[in-house]
């Protein structure tokens, strides 16, 4: 989100904006708030009032004009435009505003260079709005087409199942600008969208490089939470998680082979959505231990030396 | 924290090592935790029980065995010794473990590489056990020592009041090995220490480069978390956030020159300590927008177009 948000706020420099706006479930609002601070650019974001305290708070620290909107992310979304509209400010919006994909896509270029160049097999990354699986999937047509890498990564989105609009279309052979929108509930806010903005452009992701949508449940983005921390030492957010919770039902679902190379983007620190961390700790059972300041309250946990 | 803790896991493995520990208010903890859980290292975390909930959540996501002591981070200090003494655990404490501060020096290293090779004048660090600004001091005499700076920059420690064991001392002259611990109370958790491990070398850091110790009270740091990230992008939890109040506080008091270059470092993410951001934002008197989703609202709040 912070390289789509740095270049929206080039563009909205170049139109001398004197306000930009967004609306988000939090860490696209989070992003653009940041870069504006730090270059004093006046903003305007719409988030819905469910989103974490720690997004919002976010906002507010960098002193955004915050409007907490009483509905989804896509009242929100829906109520941003307008006002954009109505007032003329620079509307960075997904799916709205074409750069944002120039932004995604580097996120391909920085897999592919770490890689040094040989591309991954397979990517998972979750699908909310569809924006960061469209960027990658641009992002490595274009380094296919200059040659730098010799093959095309299967690109898996992974979707939790209350907010599965492009798994259901995958899946079904639905026309996405036909079909209505889903509901969008789900614990990984990031990723809840009833009608993703980049549909289109997030299905063609998936069908012309191969790969897959699979949807995940809540239970299973909760526990991926501590899952991939302890086998990595990467704390995700929920919708982070759900890429890793993705890869452990495609394994099941034959869609990938042991002998392939895997990446898997987290798109969210897990500091972020804290409530979620702990409620996957205490499924997956791990427990703090309060003692007494004392050597014999180790002793009477740990045992003899 | 990472730094020292990567030296911690290396020199572990060199000695076999079954358990790492720690005590920790929190992020020296967190960063252990999560070096462990990328290599598969067992360890056993020491932490206050009232550190803040976000970084306990770490320790448990990355499956640490989590003590939380009742009591003091000096408190927890002593039991980690106690315990790592009785049961032969690497003990990664700060003040105790000499390799931590050639973990903390490489930052000094970095600060001169992004400045490319020109040290600035001053260097901002809050101070709690005084192990980051010691590590400091050692880094920059390396490179004065190496020919590739040609300046020693003056190290300025910041403390919060409730804590200010060191600049007690600095002030009065007093001797650190001699003097009583101090409270050790503060919104700054990660600096709330009451007798400073690192305390010789944290003095010899500010006596031996011409620097100087500032305080700086709770309010002063909750009200520079939100002033620093507006005015930078920068969102630092309230230790980090002290290192800006604090020159703020050195600028009133004509410790710094207009014209001379300044590095402020921020030692922890703002989205570990939310609640103490938000009472920053209340006390700037910053607010968000709670509003229907409808254009007129926003119409209400913003004026005419």
């Amino acid at each position: 989100k912070d390289r789509a948000s740095a270049v929206a706020v080039v563009k909205a420099g170049e139109q001398q904006a004197e306000i930009i706006t967004t609306a988000s479930t939090g860490n696209a609002a989070a992003a653009l708030s940041g870069i504006c601070a730090s270059v004093g650019q006046k903003n305007v974001i719409f988030v819905p009032e469910s989103a974490p305290p720690a997004k919002i708070a976010q906002l507010l620290v960098y002193n955004s004009t915050v409007m907490l909107v009483k509905g989804t992310y896509d009242d929100a979304f829906e109520l941003c435009l307008e006002a954009a509209d109505e007032y003329g400010w620079y509307n960075r919006n997904t799916g709205y505003n074409p750069y944002m994909t120039e932004g995604k896509k580097t996120a391909a270029y920085e897999i592919c260079e770490q890689m040094k160049w040989q591309a991954p097999e397979v990517i998972f990354v979750s699908v909310g709005d569809g924006c960061i699986i469209g960027g990658l999937h641009k992002g490595l047509r274009d380094l296919r087409a200059l040659g730098w890498i010799d093959r095309m990564p299967r690109l898996i989105g992974v979707q939790a199942e209350g907010s599965n609009f492009l798994y259901q279309a995958w899946k079904n052979g639905e026309d996405v600008l036909e079909k209505a929108p889903v509901c969008g509930q789900t614990i990984a806010d990031s990723i809840s969208a009833g009608l993703p903005r980049d549909r289109i452009k997030a299905l063609a992701a998936v069908t012309e490089t191969g790969g897959a949508f699979v949807q995940v449940s809540d239970d299973e983005i909760l526990t991926a939470i501590p899952r991939l921390a302890q086998g990595s030492g990467v704390f995700g957010e929920p919708a982070g998680a759900a890429a890793f919770a993705g890869l452990v039902r495609a394994v099941e679902e034959g869609l990938v082979e042991a002998n392939e190379r895997i990446v898997i983007l987290n798109t969210g620190n897990g500091l972020k959505d804290i409530n979620s961390a702990m409620t996957g700790v205490e499924m997956t059972g791990i427990q703090p231990h309060h003692i007494e300041p004392s050597l014999d309250a180790v002793k009477a946990l740990m045992g003899k030396p």
